[in-house]
């Protein structure tokens, strides 16, 4: 079927949800492919830009994007048309061992892909196929960057994360991923620290004094870990914004602080921005938004890249041997290439500028939503981050949904929060309707209670 | 540029290797990435099915196969159709979180695809996107499964691998692998134990006894491991034979036995089945070979199946609720489909069957090229193992480069040992290519020493 090149002009819901052809492919599925997280099957030839179409025919506005990972919109023109190019199916059907045999392109794909958005100061990538990835690959550098200062040998090394952190569910990332039990249940893991999260109260305005003790506590928290573990805290991963923990924010002044304890302890400060990279936030890093006076050690990044790795500048941080750093594939150059037609496209519409401006308008809409129903909208929270905005609700899974039985398909995180994800390509003539969809199921919501 | 619809008649050395255009690419990339592993830049579209073409125009018969990992040649036009076609360019461009919001065709293309392959026994996938990820998952599986007798909680469980084994390079695969120091060197471990693999000296039949007497010390070892491991051991993870770690075998009979043991303690047996799998062997699973009364438990894959995951049969390892063996992508539905291709050719072709006659009429040759040079080819191995065949050598990079200077792309692993990973499509025709650049390889290699 050929795609679809109109966005729909408004959700539709034609089915209870999930529909039925979607529950009975989802059944057909789970013979022998484990489909109890199925939401929806979708159809995705006739879902366009911001809108998802089920196979029941439901059309939804997408605020959740594939768990945060759609950047630009269902069948964009231009990810169609590099899907299309002879070197996107040249590299499906050949695929290189990319570290032993890269292909000829593979230069150029970088520099006018990734490269083009690597985060100011850094100018070297190292490619993966997932955010676990990712960040474990991170990990190995700062270990092996550690172990330079003195004997190197089998070592007794730790990465310090935070309470409520998600980092992946590798051996590595899972380790130091701390959001729900269910990731970590019956899992070996690394005993490695955790710190605690500043939880901050808001409004913010209100609670400036308190907030920025309670800052203060956790920095002062992560300087005694450090001190006092029984083996050297190598790194220290963080996310600009704690997504699957709750939409969890802290201050410029936080994250600052947080590099000068890291600097002081010599630690790699490991910023992962799987979910709140690629512009979601309104800058294209989110951690250009706390003008550190150095650059992070490394960045994480996959989802709305639509391939993984990590960036970084200090040339220590390449291993002191080749090899030690390596795997079979080092990521897929289909999705690298991918990633350089999300990346043209974003900087040819400018999309993080529009992300910006949209989600200043679609906060202060929300806002006044909150102010409607106090107890059931409270911590609103992302003001100047974008559309990176999120609130906490007595039952996020009632209320998500009522939102998608009004064809608005959206996520929750963390205990009981709404978060929202829309793709970069959310304008303002979307947003009343998911405001609207979010106030009628607020209204049934308060109506039930 | 056209894709080459011609394999080339015979190799073509041009200049010496790398070649400068290589040297320069590599040089380029360099400054971004880590390019220190890079042998060759190749012009995948010049290069055509046993043949691998660089940008200098130098043309390889490749029995390297980018880390043994391309199935059925370059520029296949099964899998160039399957690239272009419009499914391939819609998971492509839309990618789906596969758990969440999976698309119309994914169920048509495990079943069209993967389970057509499934192990005997086997029934059911989960989808990842490296040999390591799928290790990973099978060992989280494996965990999970063991808890299921015990009260659940935050686990000291073990995961039991073998000397000179390699499983992958995240936190949890690189804790079992074994094979060299390099990839171990600075990265926190778990304390999980470590068996002997049986070193089995040649000819085979020369031996028997001795062998048979050494796979019974490594069986006795794994059985008195596990009953004084200070955990529990919850999985064995062996390969059927280990690749990177020289091309180590063990007779059916050490494998019936190693199910019998992991049985007696309730240990899952994962059969990793990354580099063997997918026909190579002469038998679609290596483990085929083995005539096990009981499939085991898991059998993962990832390499020439172009995507990665592992199967198996039992029920209960499927978790026991929803999302605690789940991340964002779990696969890549592009790389997916490429799968569907590869075993579309595969069993078109009934080129496991070719593996397996062709593979036995090279053996015969390399015997005779062995006999010839008895101090630099020993313990020929891989018989009836279709091509999965590897020799020892005093100085394997040194005879690797003389018989890549004759435009064959060769690789080595273990210690000193060649080994020979040609695609499905090698035939009798490239034989004598192939034999003829090791003897004079050889030739060369005893003149000089």
């Amino acid at each position: 079927m050929a795609s679809s090149t109109v966005e729909p002009a408004a959700p539709k819901v034609l089915t209870a949800l999930p529909g039925p052809r979607s529950q009975a492919a989802a059944a057909a599925l789970d013979a022998s492919w484990d489909a109890r997280p199925v939401q929806y099957v979708v159809d995705y030839d006739a879902s366009h830009g911001n809108y998802l179409v089920d196979v029941d025919g439901n059309t939804f506005l997408d605020v959740y994007s594939q768990i945060a990972s759609i950047p630009v919109g269902y069948n964009n023109a231009r990810l169609l048309a590099m899907a299309r190019s002879p070197l996107a199916v040249s590299v499906l059907a050949n695929r290189p061992a990319l570290g032993n045999f890269p292909h000829a392109g593979f230069a150029t794909a970088l520099r006018d892909g990734l490269l083009r958005v690597a985060p100011p100061g850094h100018d070297r990538v190292f490619t993966a196929q997932s955010g676990s990835e990712a960040n474990e690959l991170a990990f190995k550098a700062a270990f092996m960057l550690w172990q330079r200062r003195g004997a190197p040998g089998s070592p007794d090394l730790a990465v310090l994360s935070f309470t409520n952190s998600f980092h992946g569910r590798g051996f590595g990332s899972l380790s130091t991923t701390r959001s729900k039990a269910v990731h970590k249940l019956d899992i070996p893991a690394f005993r490695w620290p955790q710190a605690p999260f500043p939880r901050l109260r808001y409004p913010l305005d209100k609670f400036a004094a308190e907030n920025a003790a309670e800052e203060q506590r956790c920095l002062t928290a992560v300087e005694t870990i450090i001190t006092s573990w029984h083996c050297p805290v190598a790194a220290i991963i963080v996310e600009p914004i704690q997504s699957e923990g709750g939409d969890n924010h802290a201050s410029a002044a936080f994250f600052r602080g947080l590099q000068a304890v890291a600097q002081r302890h010599g630690a790699a400060l490991i910023v992962d921005e799987v979910q709140t990279g690629f512009g979601a936030t309104g800058r294209f890093w989110a951690h250009e938004h706390w003008d550190l006076p150095t650059p992070p050690d490394m960045v994480t990044f996959s989802k709305k890249a639509q391939c993984a790795g990590y960036f970084f500048g200090n040339p220590a941080l390449v291993p002191d041997k080749a090899y030690r750093q390596f795997n079979t594939w080092i990521g897929d150059p289909a999705r690298i290439l991918m990633a350089q037609a999300v990346i043209e496209e974003i900087l040819a519409q400018d999309l993080v500028a529009q992300c910006r401006r949209v989600g200043a308008a679609l906060y202060d809409r929300l806002a006044a939503v909150a102010a409607e129903y106090p107890a059931l909208v409270q911590n609103l929270r992302g003001q100047g981050y974008g559309t990176y905005i999120a609130f906490d609700t007595v039952s996020a899974s009632s209320l998500m949904s009522r939102i998608r039985s009004r064809g608005v398909n959206i996520g929750t995180c963390g205990t009981n929060t709404v978060r929202l994800r829309p793709m970069l390509i959310f304008e303002e003539k979307h947003i009343p309707i998911l405001v609207e969809a979010i106030r009628a199921a607020l209204k049934d919501e308060a109506a039930s209670s």
